[in-house]
C-alpha cells in the first residue's frame, strides 16, 4: 500500500512535511514529487499515469488545479490539499480545489490540512487492512487522552 | 460492500437522489437516512455505531456540523456534501464541512456535490474491487464520448 | 447559579480567559472544561448532560461545531464564541456557530467576543437575581465613564 | 413574562411572524412594534425604557444597528435577528448585528432566524419557569420525531 | 464653519488624527469626541443635538453603527469612516456604515478614509466659501506635483 | 442650485430614477446625463468639466470607475452609488467605488443606493438654503409617521 | 489570423456565442471547440498541442482550471473567460482562472466577459494588422455613438 | 516593439520591478511612468495618447481604476495588476480591474501578478517576432527544469 503526495511548489513543503510523518508513523509508504500543473504539465502527466500508488494526495496553491489534473488522470481516490497562500489566504486554492464539476472528484480537505489528509488515506487503506484500522482506533484514542491532560492544565489555570 | 448516506433534512433528498443512483448504477449497496446532527442527536449516533457501511456520505446546509459529527463516531472515511441553502448559497455549509480540526478528516465535495461524493465512495472501494475499478474506467470513457457529442452540436451550431 | 465554558482546545483559553473573570467579577460561579466536539465526542455529550450549569458558553474555531453540539445536547441557554481561527479569520467559526437550523438556537457572539459571552450570562441570570441587574447597570456606568476619561485625554491632544 | 419583538421595517413582519407565533404556543406574552433605529430613534428609546418585557428581539436588515441599538438601551437580555435584504443577503446584516463590540452583548441568530430567536427566548424564561422548560424538552421530541416520519418517507422513495 | 469628528473608541484616534490635521490645514475648525453609540447612547445624543458643527464625521469599527446613529440625530451631512478592526479587516465597518436604509443617508469613505473624510467636508464647506475652493484647487495640483516628483525617482531607479 | 446626476448606463435608470424624483420634490433643480467612464471618457470630461452643478452624483456597476473619473475632474462634493449587477451583486461595484486612494474623496451610498444619495445632495446643499433645511426636518418626520402607521397595521395583525 | 475558442462544457455556448460573433464581425476566423479538463484531458492536449491558432479563449465554471491548462500547453496568448456558475455565481471560477502562479499567464476578463475576450483577442491581432486596428477604432466610435443615443432617450424621460 | 508600465502610486514599484526586469531579460523595450488615474488624470490621458508603446501594463491598488482609465483610451491591448493593498488584500483592486463593462477589455493578472504580466506581454509580441517566441518556450523549458531542481531536494529531505 503507497501513497503518493505531490505538491505544486516546493514552499508548500512545510506544510506537507505533517502528512509525510502522519504516513509513516502509520506505517505506510510514501511517495513525494514536487510537480507543477501549470509549470510541468507533462511531469505530472507521467508521474500519475506511472505511479502505482492506491491514493493521491495533491497540494496547491492560489488558482489550484493540481489536485483536479490529477483526479483528470487516474480513477484512483484523488485527495486536494488547498494551500493557504497571499493574498488571499487559501479562499482561492480552496475553491479551485473543491468546486470540481461532476465526474472527477477530490476528496478535499481544510486549507493547509494536511495532516486530514494522511489520515483520510489512512482511512481509505485501514478498509483494507485491519492492522491499519486498530491504528486509527488507538490515535483516536490519543488524541482524546491528549485533551485530557489539556483540560487538566486549564482546570489548574482557573482555580488561580 | 456497503455506503451509507445520512442527509440533515429531508429537504437534502432532491440533491441526494442522484448519489443514490449513482452508487446503484455502479452495483453498490447503499443506505440511506435522514437524522440531524442538532434535532436527533442520538439517532445520528446509533445509526454510525450500529451501520455496516465502509464509506458515508454526509450532506447538510447552513451551520453544516452532520459529516463532522458523523466523522467524530467512526474511522470509516466520511465524505461532506455541503447543501446550498438560503441565504450564504453554501458558504456557510461548505466551510462548515471542510474547515476541519486536525485528528477527524471530512473529505468534502463541492456544493451540493451529490453526484461526486457517490463517484469518490465508489473509487474508495474500488481498491478492494477490480470490477468497480473497471466500470470507473468506463464511466470516464462514456463522460469523455458525451462531451465529444457535445462538441459536435456546438461545431454544428458555429457554422451556422 | 452557574455558568459552564467549554472550549474546543486549549489554545481557545488566551481568548476565554476574559469571559472566566468578568463572571468572577459579577460574583457568577464558572465551570471550565476543555472538550472537542471532533475529538472527544462523548466527554462533550457527559459533561453537558451532567453539568448543573443554567448557561452554557461554547467557543471554538474553524469548522466550529462544539455551540451546536451542545445546544442538540440541552434544551438551557447555550451562547457561541466563534474563534478567529487561521486561515479565514474566524468567518468560518462564525458561519459554522450562528447559522444553526430552526428549532436548536445558538446565541452568537462576536469573533472572539468571549467578554461579551460572559455579560450576556450575566444579563440571562439577572432576570433571576436583582443583585446580579444592579451589578450590571453599574457595570454601563463605568465602561461610560472609562470613555469620558479617554474622551478627555484627546480633546489635550487636539489642542496640541 | 414578556417578550418584545422589535422589527425596523414592516416588510420584516413575514419572517418575524413566525417568533411571535412560537412564543404564542410556548404561551409566552408577547409584544410588536415597528421601530427603526435609523428612522424613529425617539421611538426605539421610548419604547425600550418603559417596555416591561424581559427579553428583547430585534430584527433588521442591511446596516442593521436596531438591535445594537437596543442593547444600548437595556441589561435586558437583547436578541438580534439579521434580516436577508437584498443584495448582500443579510452578509451585511449579520456583521452588523453580530460584531457588537466589548461591554455591550447582542445574541445573534442566523440570518432570518426569527424562530430560533423566539426559543432562546423561551430558554431564557425557562430557566425561572419549570413548565416552560417541560415543553421545551417536549419540542425538541416532537422535532426529532418530526424527522423520523420524514426518514420514513425517504426509505420509501429509495426502494423504488 | 465648523466639523465634528465623533470616534467610538480611542483607539481610532491613530486613525483620525490626520482627519483633524488636514481640516486644520484647510483653516477649518474642527470638534472632536469620543463617544460610542453602544456603550454612552446617551452623550452621543446630547453631543449631536448640542453641536454647531455643519458636517460630521464619525469613525467606527467592527459593527459600526455610529455614523448611522449620529445620521438618524440630525440632517446635517454625515461622513462615515469604518475603521479597520480585527478580524474582518473593516468588511463588517465598511457595511454596517454604507448598507443604510432609504431616507437616513451616511457618505461612507473607503476603510480608514480619514483623510478623505476631512476632504470631503472641506469640499462641501467650500460651496459657501471660495478661499476653500480655491484651496482645494491648489491641495490637488500640490499633490500632483508630488507624484511627479516620485515618477521621476522611479524613472531613474529604472535606468540602473 | 444644481445637482448632476451622471449613470454609467442607461440600464441604471431604473435605479436612478427616485434620485430625480427625490430632487425634484426638494425643488432642487437636477441634471442627467448618460455617459460612461470606459466607453465615453471624453463625454464624461467635457460634461463635467462644463457642469454648473454644486454637487454630482454618479453611478455605476461592476468595476464602477464612474464616481472616482468624476471627482478626479472637480473639487465639487462627489456622491457615488454603487448598481447591483450581475453577477455579484454589487459587491464590486460598492468596492470600486468606495475604495478611493486619499486625495480623491467619493462619498459612498448603499448599493443602489439612488434615494439616499438625493437626500445626501440636499443636506449638502441645504447647509445654505434654510427653506432646504426645514424642508429636510419635515421629511424626516413624514417618514418617521410612515413608520407609525405600518406599525399600527402590525399590531393588528398581531392581535388576529 | 485565427483565435481558438475552448469551452469546458457546451452549456457555456450562450455566454460564448457573442465571442464568436465578435470576431466574425471583425473579420477573424474562429476555430470552436467543447473540451474539459477534468473530463477530457487528452482532447484539451491535443486540440492546444495541434492548433494553428494565434490565440486561445477558454471559459470554464466552478474550479475553472481550463483556462490554466490550456496556457500550460501553449506559448501563445491565452484569454480567460469565468463562467457564472451556481452557487458561488463565478467568485470560485475567476479565482481558479485568475490567480495563476508566476510563469504561466492567464489574461482573466469579467464573469462571463465573452464578448471582451473576443475584442481582447482583435486587439492582439491588431497589433499586426492595421485594417483590424481600423476596425476597432470604429468600434468604439460605434459604441460611444449608441451611448448618445441612449442618453437623448433619458433626456426626455426626464423633462416628462 | 515596446511595452509601457504605468503604476498609481510609487509604492507599486516594489512589486512591478519584476515587470520590469522580465521585459528587459527578454529583450524589450520598457517605459515606465508613475501615474494615477484619480490625482493626476491628465498625465494618464497625455502618457496613453503619446505613447508609442504596443501593450501597456497598468497596476493599481484599492478601487484601481487605472487599467480601466488606460483601456478608455486605447485601443492596444492593456493589462492589468490589481495590487495586493490594505485591507482588503487586493480584493477591491482585482474586482476594480477586472470586472469591465463589454466594450473595453482589460487583460488581468493574479493580485501582484506583475512577472506574469510582463509575461504576457512577451507572449502577444512574440507573435510577431520569432525570436521572443522561442525565447518563451526557452523560458517555460527553464522554470519547469527549477522545479526539477526543487523537486530532488524535496526527495532527499524526504529520506531523511
Amino acid at each position: 500500500m503507497k501513497v503518493a503526495i505531490i505538491m505544486g511548489s516546493d514552499s508548500d513543503w512545510k506544510v506537507l512535511k505533517v502528512a509525510v510523518d502522519t504516513l509513516k508513523n502509520f506505517g505506510v509508504e510514501v511517495e513525494v514529487v514536487v510537480a507543477s500543473a501549470h509549470r510541468t504539465p507533462k511531469k505530472v502527466h507521467d508521474f500519475v499515469k506511472n505511479s502505482s500508488a492506491q491514493v493521491f494526495i495533491a497540494a496547491a496553491g492560489m488558482a489550484a488545479h493540481l489536485a483536479g489534473v490529477v483526479a483528470s488522470l487516474t480513477t484512483k481516490p484523488v485527495i486536494g490539499v488547498p494551500i493557504n497562500s497571499e493574498p488571499f489566504k487559501g479562499l482561492d486554492s480552496l475553491l479551485s480545489t473543491v468546486q470540481m464539476p461532476g465526474g472527477v472528484p477530490v476528496a478535499t480537505m481544510a486549507v493547509n490540512g494536511a495532516k486530514n489528509a494522511a489520515l483520510f488515506a489512512v482511512e481509505i487503506l485501514a478498509l483494507q487492512d485491519d492492522s491499519l484500522a486498530k491504528k486509527l482506533i488507538s490515535y483516536r484514542e490519543q488524541i482524546a487522552a491528549e485533551i485530557d491532560i489539556k483540560n487538566k492544565k486549564i482546570q489548574q489555570e482557573v482555580l488561580l
